[in-house]
This record gives C-alpha cells, sequence and structure tokens, in this order.
C-alpha cells in the first residue's frame, strides 16, 4: 500500500512524491526499503503495489526491476479497504490459492530477519486457519495515535511464534487508556500489517463491504477502475473488515517498528552520531557542538549545524525548513499557509 | 576595494565569491551596492574597482557597465596599502588633477543622500587643503573591533558638515577603553572610507612606503605587475600612511553605517518583519511564530520556520547552515574543518 500524500514530511514530501517515495529513513525511499525487507520471501513478480495514479511513474522509477503490471494505480484515494479489495481482485485473478502479505509502504522495521520470521509465522496461521491475521505491536509508550488491539485466547503457536485471538479493536484511546494499555500488556498497536487468504479476505468484503468487493471484482481496468472507484466510498480494512470480521488473530512483534509520523520520529528509526544527531536521505551533516538534531538532504548536499539543539533541518528542492523537533506536526502550518496563498509550486 | 575573501559568510561567501560579491544586505551585492550609492556624484567611467585576479571576472558580470579597463586585478592580496598605492598610480596616469574616493566594496550605509553629502564636503576638504580625509562615524556601541580616530582641534566646516583635524590613530581596543571612547565623544570609528588629492596620497606613500609606491608607479601591467607584487609587504594603509602622516582630518558621519561582520549584523542593515526576522540574498522567508531570525538564501529558493528564535539560517548552492546568531562567528569552525578534510568543493 503506497498511496496517499501527506504533509508532514514537507518539504521533501510533496503532492507526487509523498513520505513512501522519500529516503526518509535511510538512502532507499521507505518504499524500497519495505519492498527489500521481504527479499528472499516474497519474490518481485509476486509483489504489487497499490499506489496513486500520478505516483505510479515514481514507483516504476524507484524500483526498475518490479513488473510494470504489477504496479496498481488508483484513480482517486479511498483509504484502505478499496485499496486492499482492489489488490485482492488482482490477486485472485492471478493465484486464487494464495496467501497475501499487506503492508503499508511507509513504515520503519528492523530487524528484517525478526520481521520475516514473525511474517513467515503469520502466513503459516493464516494458511491454516482461514482466519484474518494481523501483526500486533507491542507498545513501547502510551501511543494516543494509533488503534489497538486487545488479545484474546492464545492460540497454538507457529514456528516459536506466539498467535491470540483479536478480542476486539480499540480506536485511537485518550492518554489515561493508554496508559492503561500499556501497564497492562493486553493491548498491542494496530500497525496496519496484514496476513491473509486471499478467499478469506474476499469472502469478508463481500460479507462487511459487499458495494467495495462487488464494484472491485475482476479488477476493472482502465476507464471501469475510474467509474468503479468515482462511486466507491472513504473507508479503512479495520473499521469496514476488521472489526466485524469473527475470526480475527495476531502473531505480536516485538522489534523496532515506526510509522514515522513526522520529522521527530527520525531518530527512533535512524542511527544517531555521538551528540545524538541522526541525519537521511543523503546529505551530508557537519555538526559542532549541535546535539539532538533531525537532519534531511538530498545527495550530493551538505548541512552544517552551530550549536544548535533539537532542531528539524530540511533542505529539499527549493525549500528549507527549520523548526524545533518538538514542533515538528507545524510544518502543516507552512503547508495550509502556502496552499492558501496559492504557492503550489512549492507544495 | 573589492578584494579579500572572508569566512564569516560562508556558505554564501565561498573563495571565488567573497562577501563584497554577494547580495547580503538586500537583492543587490554589496559591491553594486557601494558603486549605486555614489551615482550621480561619481560617473561610471571614474570607478575603479581594484580585486583580485580572480575575482575580476566576476566583477565585471555584475557590473556590465563598467569599462573592462577600469578593473585593476592584484595579482595576490597585500592589504589595503598596496591596493591604494595602485589606483592611485592608475589614477594619477589617467587624471593626475583629481580627487580620490576611496572605499571598501563590502560596507552598508544608509542613506546614501546623507553618505553623498558627506563624501561632498570631504572631497572639498581634501581638494582645498591636500590633507588626508578620512569618514569617522561616530560610534554606537563600544565596539572593540575596530579602530578608532581621536579627535583634534576642529576645523572650518565644509558644506555643513564639521571638520576636525585627526589627533591620533588608535588601534582595536580593549573594552574598557571602547567604552571610554563611548562615553567621551572624542573618539570616531575608523571605517576605512577616505579621501585624497590623488598628489597628496602619492606624495604620502613615496614618503612613508616608499617601496611600495615605487614598485606601483606607473602602475606596472600584466607580469611587471605579478613580479611586483610578489616583492610587496601586506600592510595597510592606516598603519603603514595615515598613522605616520602629517595631516590627517575626519569628517564625522553619523548615519548607519556598518562592515557587516558575520551574519549577525544583518539585524542591523536590513528592514525586519514585524518578528523581527530578516531575510536576503532573494530567497522567499515564510515564517510561522519564529522571531529574531537572519535568513539568507538565492533567488527562487523559499525558507520555512516554524517556532525558532535567534538563529541565522543560510543556503547558499549545495550548503545549508544553522546556527544561533550570537555564534555567527564560529561558521569558521566549520570553514577550517572542511578545510583540514580537503573538502575545497564546499570552500
Amino acid at each position: 500500500m503506497a498511496g496517499g500524500s501527506g504533509t508532514r514530511f514537507w518539504p521533501a514530501s510533496r503532492r507526487l512524491r509523498p513520505k513512501q517515495l522519500l529516503p526518509i529513513a535511510g538512502d532507499e525511499a521507505l518504499l524500497v526499503q519495505t519492498v527489500r525487507r521481504l527479499e528472499g520471501a516474497v519474490a518481485l513478480e509476486h509483489t504489487l503495489i497499490v499506489t496513486g495514479a500520478d505516483q505510479a511513474e515514481a514507483v516504476h522509477s524507484l524500483l526498475p526491476q518490479l513488473p510494470r503490471e504489477n504496479v496498481l494505480a488508483e484513480p482517486a484515494p479511498r483509504n484502505t479497504a478499496p485499496c486492499i479489495a482492489l489488490a485482492a481482485a488482482e490477486v485472485a485473478r492471478r493465484a486464487a490459492q494464495s496467501v497475501q502479505i499487506v503492508l503499508p509502504a511507509d513504515h520503519v522495521i528492523h530487524p528484517p530477519a525478526a520481521f520475516r520470521s514473525a511474517v513467515g509465522a503469520a502466513v503459516a496461521e493464516a494458511r491454516a486457519s482461514g482466519a484474518l491475521v494481523t501483526l500486533g505491536i507491542r507498545p513501547t509508550f502510551a501511543a494516543t495515535g494509533y488503534g489497538y488491539v486487545e488479545l484474546g485466547r492464545a492460540l497454538p503457536a507457529r514456528d516459536g511464534h506466539a498467535v491470540h485471538a483479536v478480542a476486539r479493536f480499540v480506536e485511537k484511546p485518550d492518554l489515561e487508556r493508554a496508559r492503561a494499555f500499556l501497564a497492562g500488556g493486553q493491548h498491542l498497536w494496530n500497525g496496519g500489517i496484514f496476513v491473509w487468504r486471499t478467499d478469506a479476505i474476499q469472502a469478508a468484503l463481500r460479507e462487511h463491504l459487499g458495494d467495495v468487493a462487488r464494484a472491485l471484482a475482476g479488477p476493472p481496468r482502465g476507464a471501469a477502475l475510474e467509474t468503479a472507484y468515482a462511486g466507491l466510498q472513504s473507508i479503512s480494512i479495520d473499521y469496514g473488515v476488521l472489526e466485524r470480521a469473527r475470526d480475527v488473530r495476531t502473531v505480536p512483534i516485538d522489534f523496532t517498528w515506526s510509522d514515522v509520523g513526522s520529522w521527530a520520529a527520525l531518530p527512533g528509526v535512524l542511527p544517531a552520531d555521538a551528540a545524538g544527531n541522526v541525519h537521511a536521505g543523503g546529505v551530508e551533516l557537519v555538526a559542532e557542538d549541535a546535539s539532538g538534531n533531525v537532519v534531511y538532504g538530498e545527495p550530493g548536499t551538505l548541512t552544517a549545524l552551530v550549536g544548535v539543539e533539537g532542531l528539524v533541518v530540511v533542505r529539499a528542492g527549493e525549500c528549507v525548513l527549520v523548526c524545533p523537533r518538538e514542533r515538528a506536526e507545524e510544518v502543516k502550518r507552512i503547508v495550509e499557509r502556502l496552499a492558501r496563498g496559492g504557492r503550489s509550486e512549492h507544495l
């Protein structure tokens, strides 16, 4: 799933170059890292990428070895349920007896081997049971920005990985509940990584989101796909299917996971220098008495910091952004202001 | 005088593009502003620019209307005395009966009309008396970074401007002396702006720096100039001539003057927005809850600040610099580090 366009990584992220296409957490785009993370486990010809129509070319150039027909271009953004239904229909057309691994393209996960092991267990579980399986991320803080799954009864382990029934899905909690979840140990973050048999997700879609399943059966192509999307509701797979499905299971994981929600998240996913500065995108960082800064820039550029602490310093294209780490979310104020001013050349 | 290469405006200033060639205090290079400041008073064909041989082309392109033969290229930097002696020899060759106005090309002075009026008075004084005249800048703080002139007896005013004999030159004082100078009112900054008859400066050079005057009489050109410069001492006009000359006078000025010693000096010479941010170089500044920042960038670029105070944010070519205003002088640490690392492509 490589659709969506965010503003929280402006000026690196732009309308035609959203977060997942950027080397935010290293020297490769998050999308490329996501594909690479399954190298050896999932062949490139079995990898489908669903993205926005206006980003398809960028996806092709980031992954030139990927068959062109493996990039599915959505005519319009409709959240994750239509995206997953479209991919499921295409996978069903190619290989009805298959298990799918559904991954957001803009997450950071370390280490890859642990991830492949957990995904392998989830695949075995989904294949054997026909259940919808989600990877449940062990919370590391009382997050209010994520949905949670509540652990149900323990099921037999798979390949050394615990498996639980999901008792229920919980939408983003307030801080008090989030703290209780963290303390209680019975709630995991729902990170949007799913594993299921193609027949299982298609059956669940038909049952809970019949209009979406019908509109995208086939799947339609070209003008028919555009017509279908024009009439679709925008709805997440969590809300539309998983919260209503009878048999949802989770494989808990406790390695590094981040959805890299803003520039401020980079220190959690990148190695820091001795003074706690991190940098990404290919920029060269020269720091003198500077600590805890987050620096992004393109290859061939150099950013020099003297005597500053805890800043985000981003240079991308013609734009530079400087803000304190703790105010990194406020970059949207700049984006909104540029949009109001009709300055789309910078967006 | 447009020679010299500084490191304090890195990354905007580079070896081949020093401060005076940069639009640091507005949209035009300081050199161009310096020439424009005398528009109407000094014709372009009477304007000579002495610069380093490797900067002559950049000078030509900044001032395309200036006759090419009016750019005198020094083969090597030798401080101000040889620079002034070279220019004086060239002026003598062209117009022996002339008065010269000698200006550093990297200062900011406002307003131009007041400046032209003071210079006009200095020209009248120099022409009539044969004295060496310096503009004396009324101190606005206890500066330890400038030389001072001590006021001697008052002489008859010229065109409404006071004129004083210079009792003595004082080299950069310590803070205590600088405070006493500021309180006493008898000391002015020696800003390096001089007015004198061509015959007067040539006579003073012959008397006090005979070797320099002899080496540059003519003046020599091409290989002869290179040979002459190779043997010249590096010495300032203040130390080599003015401190020893018998008749030096000063016209005090009290309008805005700055030698723009570092990025931190820009707020003193540029109009600020409502939050006290200043920007130069052609960059567009978008500030949200940001105050007291100094921003530099090239035309077509945009710098966005959110929630930061008192920073210097410079983008020039492939480099970005961020540091607190009060540590702007420390940019030399970055330059030194790049030089040690052999990274001349960034210098």
